[in-house]
């Protein structure tokens, strides 16, 4: 049910329904049902829709190109803990709306950073009560916290890979805060997304102290984490660029080779965005396989960026096809591990009515369900598992099982392949792959 | 000296001998002067240039859009074996002009593969014979082999990611066939490029089955040949697509996760492309950097791309700016662990004179040997090393050398910043950087 | 009726039927109902779907790191009149089993090119009786017919931009003889792609003379096949790159301001392929646009790319999405002026098996079909066209037609703005758009 | 001489000099000599560099992920024709300091926008007689004026293209406070950069229309200007996308081929910047030669991207061989026609002292300069020119210059193909043209 403050924000709109396919209410689910059961889990438990605060309550629609276009009748208040109470209205409002059973934020989305840590610490904690009686009173809970340690000038060198030691220890005092702020409030997550750890020349960097630096950050930031009784998941996202020349943690196999190398690997997962993953030149669906294949597919940003702009565009979804090849992977490789789906999307700058922001996480869930049900279809009544399962049946049994079970050497394989004609040639049969996907939607 | 055969295919060229800048002769080194020192080492050494045989010797040209234009002279005689030896007296008198004292083969290069896997083994094995005659008598000496398991329609689901068992054992003989033939050379490295090891859909595939075959098939490879006493360095070469959609080496910090995965972080190291480290959106220095910080800097296929276009165009380099900046990342880093710079480069389709062949590589080994002379000046005679080390000074003493230590926590890391005022603006001054560079150009 | 020479090529499979969305049956067409009414024509009439001659019946799956991998069985007699007889066969026996009307072709698909001019000519015209004996027994037609004049070596600098004006007068004895064989056959258009008409290297290039040229030898062509009867309408086939660094041709706009400057806009339209328009960072639908604002909208290369990788990948068109904004483009700019849809698409270099290439012509019809199926119900159906016309409504009336009418001054403007208030906020609904395409979907 | 205002707002710094290349002072030129003559003109009347107004004086480093970084001493009052006048003071002792003669800006670049058209009207042209006086003390003019249409809320639907007719209007008198303004300087030209001239979504965009709108709009501009006396010239400054998914002035060609749809042509030229142009997958060699082939080559913006980075990066020039081939273009094609050099580039958000601009400056200055003298002397010192004139000198005489006299038919084409034997092959010989290049920087 909706959780309306004193003041309702979004006039006019109630709670969204499910009214399925046919209906042509546009402030209705087509395709989501929160509680239809799909693989034998509900809708609403395979994705853990999440609102992002920062694009849907904080962000105006700047660009480099000119200044915010919308004015959110929530941003009013002088006073900041009332700007934050505000602005947490409007939050829960829209959550309960919507029908979601979750929000992420930055520390500094909640509530404008102070002039100094004490006193943002101060705004984070009061913020934080408000915020643990509205997730009472509504049942949202929190997917995720992290703080921003990107943003403010302090950190245009970097934050945990910063050449000056005292931005280290100041993104150290800002995570602590925001990890604080992200237990108190029963956060299932923790995300470490570095936008600015990276370079913007190689020819001023160390690159080798910097990635480091952040092994050595991470490791007390989960060190501390634990201490304080955290028991959720860490993600870290990765991105390839922007702002930075070139961010760390370009992909996932990148950001799964630090996570080793750092030795974090049982306490860390990914968070992948599907605008990360193209800017990165993979596919969506390919980033959730690396991320799958190393245990550490945890939890989805689900923006979906633009073919043709090099830019992270934070579109809502809205590709059918690109999202069923996805929740494919998701399906068959167990799940979300601790996460869910995240709409890190904004409305266009030009999107400036209220309801568009409605519309447009509309949009993003139908996607997102319709893509769940082909895949489900696919897997559940059309000949793929079939033919996938054959292309590889040489593993299965005699000579290639022994390879697999790793009980053959490299002259064992050269008398096998002497002792062999030519191998037979075997279509991939990709366009019959293909069909089938589209045969299901 | 030039090694010349029965037939000599570059007439009308002599040994091309350094001349220095002011020189007009085309056919003249105007950088690279081969014994002279630099850094404490000769450029010989520094560089150890080798002649790519499939560039150089086999491509006439050819691309998707028609087929090979250049007509050379070695490739005539219908019989095999004597084909291959046409073609190794091309390339030794070849290499041998250009002063050059390096080459690296695929198999196949050497001589055209049999109907067989035995028939195949043969004539390696009498193309070796000659081979090892040429380079006794040249001094001449090979820096790689390679087996190529790309070419072959019976690879186009793959090699040691075959679906299909018989092709990866096939795939496994044909490597031992190579891995026999680089130490029967004396080869101080043997390559693995995957240019077929990844996918054309991820739709059809089963990724984690294909890449965890990929790392038994590695680790087989390698038992065998130190066996049989290779005691080079084995070198994964990364390229993120073409001809596949996506292959599994995407880059170097890919590849550098899949070789500590598959436990091969002790013989393998990265061979890095130029042209394949921008098509995955890095730079070469990036690559090379990454690929140093692990240690793993071991080789480099020394052939530019062109900004504009999206595929492999295999150009000779001729970046001097670039290229320093990659200089900077070699010298600093101590150098290449084993390999050296290979011309992986290509004449253009409508270079069809054989002089251009000189020519390019004239030029490619000028850019790399101006590029070294720049970054050793940089080092040297600029304040770039001090400017750069004041940069990262506060890891030096202090808490900052604790922190790197590893001997602080989170809250240390608070408390400290608690107790400091906001940090200091340090301008990363990135164009006083680039302008240093240029100076030395 | 399927129409098959003295030998049946593709056993076992016989006519493509629609048998509708619920149909399991991989070998049927889903959406695609050749004589199905929408908006006012057959299916038929708005796509005349066309086979490419060269992928379908030429294309062995060869690419830059490997040869064919696909054994076509009318690819093996050795007289070039009969291998040209077998490949018509097999072409009309697919074109008539997938219920196709019309085919496209180079010159030398058709037929082996020969040693000299007079013999390639006469072999054309050999095979132009063949054809035209086929067209009248089975109905089918030629689209367009045009001259391959890239892959030759001859070509390696371009062909009407060439810098060797023998090499201009071949490709012009080349193009009369193409346009011979394409009015001969009843040919409804004349296709140019300009696949080595640009640059390797601004360095070695006189763009200006080379342009220059190319207008023309435009200019001659088209006067000849008026000259010859011929009424139908050439086409212009853009392309950014690829073979050459750079194409002339880049994209729609580029195109057409070429054939402007040529003075060939009364003759001139353009083709525009899917994959050419994404490697120019454009959309399908963008490229449509442009070229239907021109009036040059002309025909379609359906054929798409990859978006993460950077060359023509010639994939078989699979996304419904992207597909159905292009039929929106298509349908309310009055369809494609004298050309169809052409599958200037492969199957895989790893799709083997003969069935392939009719899984992948059912998947891209049945992709075209669905597509104007949605556009044609968002068009009747939806809010769409009185949403885009309102937010148009300002030049419908008042001072902005009188701005349309081109009756205002900047100081009329300047007046009228002065006199108004700030303008007022309009949302411009971009998710709202999106989400009702994918209503339809 | 360096004109101070009452302000030193660059203290420590003075007129930065010309030292040649051997001078260790990152404060003086080391290539620019403004006075030093080359190929007929000092390098001060090839380059008239100019100072952009809008980064260097109002560019305070934010970005899509952060706010401003720099705390520029000029921005500190609270009166806005206060605040013009202090920025002034700042921007002519840089220009001044700097050795430039030229400055370029936008309309709100030199004093805030007001609430009102006709408040902001007159604070225009009170700043503008203040830069008059600025003008006539250091001799320093107005290289081209322009309008910010793109940065206010207002325009977020376009501006010339916007739906909403009001929005137009409002661009035309903010367009007609620009021209007087620029007029009133004497500025010596008028560009129009279209950033949100193009569209985010073609799905609510009538294309056509907004084209033809914009076409009007440009024309209703240049009538207005001539009448007042403007004999400057107008330039378009193509830019494919960012912030706009694509915007209609794409790149040279696209926008030549509206200058002449639009009837422009005897008016309009182009300013070409080099990072939209890499952005459009162009080299910026390649914009200046399809300008200057069409007589249109006006103007420069000197800002390069990042080769791995999709959006406009803004860069101060570093690459001598790319400039050096731009250069070449230059040379050839007879200079800019009206425009200059403008240093539309900003410093790194990190780069935050005040003397990074100079140092940004001097680079970029000493790169074009550079360039400038490798471009001169392969002109006049290489065998460039002849080896050029070679390989077109078949259209020279016989039936080459037939052709391009426009003298031959298709069949005389033909029949002089027929004739001959095949072509002679001739190397394009681009590694020696690229060598050439090199061996001269
Ligand atoms: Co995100
Ligand atoms: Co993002
Ligand atoms: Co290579
Ligand atoms: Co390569
Ligand atoms: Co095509
Ligand atoms: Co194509
Ligand atoms: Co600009
Ligand atoms: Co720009």
């Amino acid at each position: 049910m909706a959780l309306i403050g004193d003041k309702e924000y979004f006039k006019g709109i109630g709670e969204i329904k499910y009214e399925g396919k046919e209906s042509d209410n546009p402030m209705a689910f087509k395709f989501y049902n929160s509680d239809q059961v799909v693989a034998g889990k509900t809708m609403n438990e395979h994705f853990k829709f999440a609102m992002a605060y920062w694009h849907t309550l904080c962000g105006t629609g700047g660009d480099p190109f000119g200044p915010g276009t919308k004015n959110f009748p929530w941003i009013t208040a002088n006073d900041p803990i009332k700007a934050a109470k505000d602005k947490a209205d409007a939050a829960f409002e829209f959550i309960t709306k919507m029908g979601f059973d979750y929000y992420c934020f930055h520390d500094f989305d909640l509530v404008d950073e102070a002039a100094t840590l004490a006193e943002s610490e101060k705004r984070v904690q009061k913020t934080v009560e408000y915020l643990k009686q509205k997730q009472e009173a509504s049942g949202v809970k929190l997917l995720w916290g992290t703080a921003n340690c990107f943003s403010n000038p302090r950190y245009m060198n970097g934050a945990a890979s910063n050449p000056n030691f005292d931005v280290v220890a100041h993104a150290g005092a800002q995570v602590k805060i925001a990890l604080d702020a992200t237990i108190a409030l029963g956060g299932e997550n923790y995300v470490f997304w570095g936008g600015r750890e990276g370079y913007m020349s190689l020819l001023n960097t160390n690159m080798k102290l910097e990635q480091d630096n952040i092994g050595r950050f991470l490791n007390m930031a989960k060190d501390y984490a634990r201490s304080q009784g955290f028991n959720g998941t860490f993600f870290i996202e990765p991105k390839p660029m922007e702002p930075s020349k070139h961010q760390y943690d370009f992909d996932a196999a990148t950001s799964i080779n630090s996570i080793r190398e750092y030795g974090l690997e049982n306490d860390f997962k990914l968070n992948i965005e599907v605008n990360h993953a193209t800017l990165a030149q993979h596919t969506f669906q390919h980033e959730l396989q690396v991320a799958a294949n190393a245990g550490m597919l945890g939890s989805v940003d689900a923006n979906r960026g633009d073919y043709q702009n090099g830019w992270d565009t934070d579109q809502f979804p809205n590709n059918v096809l690109e999202t069923a090849e996805a929740m494919l992977v998701l399906l068959k490789s167990g799940g979300l591990q601790g996460g869910g789906i995240n709409f890190d999307a904004k409305t266009r700058r030009n999107s400036t009515d209220l309801e568009d922001i409605f519309l447009a996480h509309i949009g993003g869930a139908d996607t997102f369900a319709r893509a769940l049900l082909v895949a489900d279809a696919v897997i559940q009544k059309s000949p793929y598992e079939d033919l996938l399962g054959k292309r590889y049946a040489s593993f299965d049994s005699g000579k290639g099982a022994d390879f697999v079970k790793g009980n053959l050497s490299l002259t064992d394989l050269s008398d096998y392949a002497h002792s062999k004609n030519e191998p037979e040639q075997i279509s991939g049969k990709q366009e019959l792959f293909e069909n089938i996907i589209n045969q299901y939607i």
